[in-house]
């Protein structure tokens, strides 16, 4: 018998086989790239509607457990992870039931563990998409409680743009209602963006409606070679600075720009390059091609060359969000540790050479990716599992990233949120008192410290 | 001797003339128009440093007073209103720094009290400019309690998406500091958009770091007369729908072009008119006001007059800012109570048809006017103060809007903010158990309710 079989017996007849209590079915959950060590939950429960949800963490405070939430796993900070005794992991990856498209309002109301892909496949005859792109197949949910953003934050936003409404399960048990179907409200206090990116420690999201964004009439992607990553850095800087409107604009260094080579065979040339997309009319694609054009110029760039047909674009994206496992596979047996800074877009220059210089100091192999359009890049650390030097190395790495960020004005994560990485970087990004409101609200809402403890908080 | 002759007292040395007690300028902060009687406050301050802000906040709270925050006294549903004896009424006119634009990071800070036609003015040789754009002349403090919003918000987004970072005065008199100075993050709760939209109950906004946007290349406005107002409507709908960019899409009906004609001599067809305004480079304005055309041909569309002279721009966007006194000017002797509901953008028609038709039952004067690009519309009910008939009808259609716009997916107020007026609607709005989290945290973090009490909540 196991510490958890009081809490297993209570849940077994609702929820039958969706209640998964075997250790290699467990271990699933405890899965993950990066630094962090976890322990698979004590039990595991997957519920179909929001009154499974009320029910599961009602009967897991009862029984004194935590409750974390779980979607696709591909969250990076372990904000997902199990890391206490006595955890009941809240997988929503079959509460997957898109509830509603409102077309003609712009809108779709989807269950948590709808994936990004799932929901645009379903909107490809609409005329309408989902932009938030992190590059993996997230869930909604999951998207939401850490304030995910990604390729195309540039012109769509973050989810915190992308999010009207929310149906989230408080740590009593209630049901709360957030926002409203309307494109703005000024009604009250904004109870919407206080739980996108909370990370599960303020409620379980169970339901959510979504801004969604015409398809644009045409695209254009490209990818452009640079003399010098300082080069393709100003360019970016400069775009953003002239307000051109581009849809996607990032960053690959050269040592990425070799993995993806490696991997899917692209054939670029290795030497730090912009992946560029516009979305808009053919006219005003051109238009904006050539202002940046312009700028790229004068910034060392090589040959942009252009991606029209749908596979070309296709195949670069690809290549893109798969550039985490073409930089592993240059290291057979590795780990990836992926982290992540955001500063102001006159920093980026700066930020970037200090991550290059310290990577290099280091004798790490780490690609430098990243939104750079906002500011925001990571660094792959590639790493083998064993190698206790190295992964000592990428620390202070980091550290030294965070350092420079908040010593300009920028944040210690764009968006890949708190979880357990970056909760001492917290305390120093927003200081004391900042950190003493966060508190006070969480303990407000969650007195018994039940929904996902130990995140987001030192 | 009054009652806040202790506090006077207290606060006399540091503030000298900054502090206001003679009846006479005190009633200057008890002035609205609308529905709300107020009294004045029994005694006003007018800061100039974060710390004097600070000592306000904590004198007060010694000597059991209330704290209501006072910008430009623009606010439309009492939220700035001192209701109760033993208020103090810090008024943020002077401060009203400009502390930095960054314009490398298309960022302002400024302090709570500047306005933002004066944040325009110190920006016009940056090539950048803040779009928010309420009509008034609001401070930016005031708009960012209040989440306002206005015409441009259909293409720049409201309060809501342009504020990055706040520091804010508690009711311990603590400091806090919220967000960066990144495009985005994902650090923890998102205590920006928390307070953004609190109405001064959560805390006191004494700085805050803005997003600004590109000057576009260049500009188009035109105004456009309906047959009828429901093909105004449609247009906006199909436009909206279609994510064709436009920068401003207001709607003003027969009422109101016959007022603003009255007042400005715009010589307007006295019909369903739209104001529009295009921003870009020509060739992607041409294309724009090519698709909108058609669409509005269809709609009934009479003829479309562009404006592209700044001081033609100018004159029609002054008139369309007018309209409050045009429509005053109808009635001698009059005053306006203006409404603001939101709903999906499918639901414009129909919302608008319900207020048209209950105006029209009750026989009275109220013209509508609204940011229709983005479902949000005003009716400026213009009432003689006396006749309590009208004010009982005026509140009826109110109520009515309010139900109709929460049938169907809306808000009772798009970027008026709660006040006094919609503290009953809130609750229809959220249910009681969003609300009791609001209070929840509301009372976590004012314990002792000294923060614009009464507001917000019933």
């Amino acid at each position: 018998m196991t510490n958890h079989s009081h809490l297993a017996d209570r849940l077994a007849d609702r929820f039958g086989s969706r209640l998964i209590t075997s250790t290699a079915a467990l271990e699933h959950y405890a899965q993950s790239e990066g630094p962090h060590e976890y322990r698979p939950p004590d039990l595991v429960a997957q519920p179909l509607t929001v009154e499974e949800v009320q029910c599961l963490v009602v009967t897991a405070a009862e029984a004194s457990y935590a409750v974390v939430g779980f979607g696709a796993g591909t969250s990076l900070e372990g904000n997902a992870a199990s890391i206490r005794p006595r955890t009941l992991c809240v997988d929503f990856s079959r509460m997957d039931n898109i509830k509603a498209i409102r077309s003609s309002d712009l809108i779709a109301t989807v269950e948590p563990g709808v994936t990004r892909e799932a929901l645009n496949l379903s909107l490809k005859d609409t005329g309408l998409f989902f932009p938030v792109d992190p590059g993996a197949n997230a869930t909604i949910g999951g998207m939401i409680a850490t304030r995910a953003s990604g390729t195309t934050t540039v012109q769509y936003g973050s989810m915190s743009d992308n999010v009207l409404a929310l149906k989230v399960v408080m740590a009593d048990g209630r049901l709360v209602s957030t926002g409203t179907l309307a494109r703005k409200s000024a009604s009250g206090y904004d109870l919407t963006h206080l739980f996108t990116g909370s990370e599960g420690t303020l409620g379980l999201i169970v339901e959510a409606s979504l801004r969604l964004h015409g398809q644009p009439e045409s695209f254009v992607s490209a990818t452009w070679d640079f003399e010098t990553i300082e080069g393709a850095v100003e360019t970016v800087m400069s775009t953003i600075q002239a307000s051109i409107p581009i849809a996607r604009m990032e960053l690959l260094d050269e040592a990425a720009i070799r993995a993806c080579n490696h991997q899917s065979k692209l054939g670029l040339v290795e030497r730090a390059t912009l992946f560029l997309e516009f979305h808009g009319t053919p006219n005003s694609i051109a238009e904006r091609l050539e202002l940046v054009t312009a700028i790229g110029m004068d910034c060392g760039g090589g040959q942009l060359k252009t991606a029209r047909a749908t596979e070309e674009r296709n195949l670069l994206w690809r290549a893109r969000h798969h550039a985490l496992w073409a930089a592993r596979s240059m290291i057979p047996g590795s780990r990836a540790w992926i982290t992540d800074i955001c500063v102001p877009i006159s920093e980026l220059g700066s930020a970037i050479n200090l991550a290059k210089s310290k990577i290099t100091e280091a004798g790490l192999f780490a690609p430098i990716l990243g939104h750079v359009g906002d500011g925001n890049f990571h660094v792959f650390f590639i790493l083998p599992p064993g190698d206790k030097e190295s992964w000592a190395k990428a620390h202070l790495v980091n550290e030294a990233m965070i350092s420079h960020a908040l010593s300009v004005g920028g944040t210690c994560t764009g968006e890949h949120g708190i979880g357990l990485g970056k909760r001492k970087a917290l305390l120093r990004e927003h200081g004391e008192e900042s950190i003493s409101v966060m508190k006070t609200i969480k303990t407000a809402l969650d007195p018994r410290n039940i929904l996902n403890p130990g995140k987001i908080f030192v």
